[in-house]
């Protein structure tokens, strides 16, 4: 029958208008057996969540839409988002109780995840498992994939990084630099600034909120234009950067954290440089290219293992504590990759 | 020293503001000799102006600007754009008396071109001369470029398209049709909506101005959401089509017609959509194209005499008209090309 164990989950209350607060996803505990359940599925996996992820585009499917992309989270229910997790209890003979897997779990310690399909084996872990909740995981795959197969980077290109010091941005910046371009970032304090400059290596990096007008600030850091721009951020940003940008310059739009909790998005003015400047814009989900995941990794673990790559992850300690994590996104105040530790193995 | 004619010019005023008026254009004439000036260049050749073309983005040269694509005209001097002319005198041994060529001239009567560089030659005419300022020349090259180019089509594909019934949009529709793809394209009134429907062969068309709910409409003529735009309008027509794009969709950018006489653009709301659809939008411009030019006649050419191509212009009569007629493109007077019969032959 399995063994029953209390499960704390952290539940969303309804669909979520404006800005995301902490009192939208309560804490409860339930109970689970640690046993897939009979006639369930063929597939089905009940693991013990380790690590967390809390990664901005969650905040969409607090909303109630249909048809798009992912699926609106069912209020009532554990808020899902990726994570790394251990098997407790299998029916898919490929995945062995005691295996390592990331992919999409629940926030709470324990999920039944009906189906493996989307899950990756964690290979060894010769690297902090948390890894698989970033820098080996999604968001390591978006930078890779938004730098190298949507930007399509030149040698000594100028790039231009928006949210440069979260998980995506901090890596596309290092990728950046590897490949011979000249990067600035822009991030929302000084601390990231230092960061960005200091850590992370890039060429130059500014506080977007000391910066009365964005247009100047980015002649100031390029004066030749941008090449390649990595949206992050949308609203008005976007605008300035479109204005700076060369002539057959590349966006790549993989996020606009600035958009999500406003009922009325921001609008965008400046689309005629797009026609003036044979700029190409284009938006990307990584889901759309997990097939190259095995690629990535041959590229990223001997640049991690060689210190090539840093990477800076703000690690918080309970699944108690993810709601405010995850709105800490918003505000800006994570540090790095934003992790929750739900259990240390 | 060549005979010197009286030269009847349209020379812009002074840089506009705001919407552009037949005011901002004076008929002047002055006197030029039928020489190309001793000593003055390689590659010059004296023309004399035939057809001139009436064409949207030369309401951005209106303006004073620095570092964009093109130079502005310059107050005092006459206006420039596509034309068909003939040569009447050249210092370049390839281009001689008599010769047919398209190409930027001036709007007078006869212009001295400094270098032919940018001419083209007119191999034959067994095809009406004023084809060359428009379906054989810059309009033609606009809509084949957009089309197969950056719009990236797939048989059966929807394919919408905005001013559907100018110069480039009627080709894009004829293109696309070809080409297997399913095609509506919107126009500006009851007439153009018939043309499209029963002259051009699009699938269906609609008149923008009488509808009141671009997404309803959009929605309605695309139950299954479009893959490529082709946009020649911009401002709130862009909002809509973002909301009915289908995944993976291709927007190609040619034009924001709506927004050239307009001090501030109007904004684009809905550039999330991007992402979440996985969008590709891309500007253009078919001045990077002109080594395609001959491929283009290679396909072109055949299709226009077999009869599967159907081409309308907007003719009028004397250099004099040329003012009207430019700005009749912003309020939507022409049917088609709009040309400028400044001399038969």
């Amino acid at each position: 029958m399995g063994e029953e164990m209390s499960n704390k989950q952290i539940i969303l209350k309804d669909y979520v208008k404006g800005f995301v607060k902490e009192s939208d996803m309560i804490l409860k505990t339930s109970f689970v057996k640690l046993k897939v359940p009979k006639g369930c599925c063929n597939d089905a996996v009940l693991v013990k969540n380790l690590y967390l992820s809390c990664d901005p585009y969650m905040r969409g499917r607090m909303v109630k839409m249909e048809g798009s992309y992912i699926d609106s989270f069912t209020p009532g229910e554990a808020i899902m988002g990726y994570g790394v997790a251990k098997i407790v209890d299998s029916s898919d003979p490929e995945f062995k109780k005691g295996d390592l897997v990331w992919g999409i779990t629940g926030w709470e310690e324990y999920t039944l995840i009906k189906s493996t399909k989307a899950l990756f084996k964690i290979p060894s872990i010769d690297v902090p498992l948390s890894f698989y909740t970033g820098i080996l995981g999604m968001a390591g795959m978006t930078a890779y994939i938004g730098f190298y197969e949507i930007c399509s980077p030149k040698e000594r290109e100028s790039v231009f990084i928006s949210a440069a010091s979260g998980a995506v941005g901090q890596l596309v910046g290092q990728f950046a630099k590897l490949f011979g371009c000249y990067v600035v970032g822009s991030a929302g304090s000084k601390d990231k600034v230092d960061l960005l400059k200091n850590k992370f290596g890039f060429d130059d990096a500014f506080n977007y909120k000391e910066e009365p007008d964005l247009n100047a600030t980015l002649k100031r850091y390029f004066p030749n234009g941008i090449d390649i721009y990595f949206e992050n951020v949308g609203g008005k940003l976007l605008d300035a950067v479109l204005t700076n940008m060369r002539n057959h310059g590349r966006i790549a739009v993989c996020g606009m954290i600035s958009q999500y909790n406003l009922e009325e998005p921001e609008a965008t003015s400046n689309l005629m440089f797009l026609i003036t400047k044979r700029i190409r814009m284009e938006g990307f989900l990584v889901f759309d290219y997990f097939h190259l995941y095995d690629k990535y990794l041959e590229m990223v673990l001997p640049l991690i293992k060689q210190g090539k790559l840093t990477y800076l992850e703000d690690i918080v300690q309970g699944i108690e504590t993810a709601p405010a994590a995850l709105i800490g996104l918003f505000a800006g105040r994570n540090v790095g990759k934003q992790v929750v530790v739900v259990a240390p193995k």
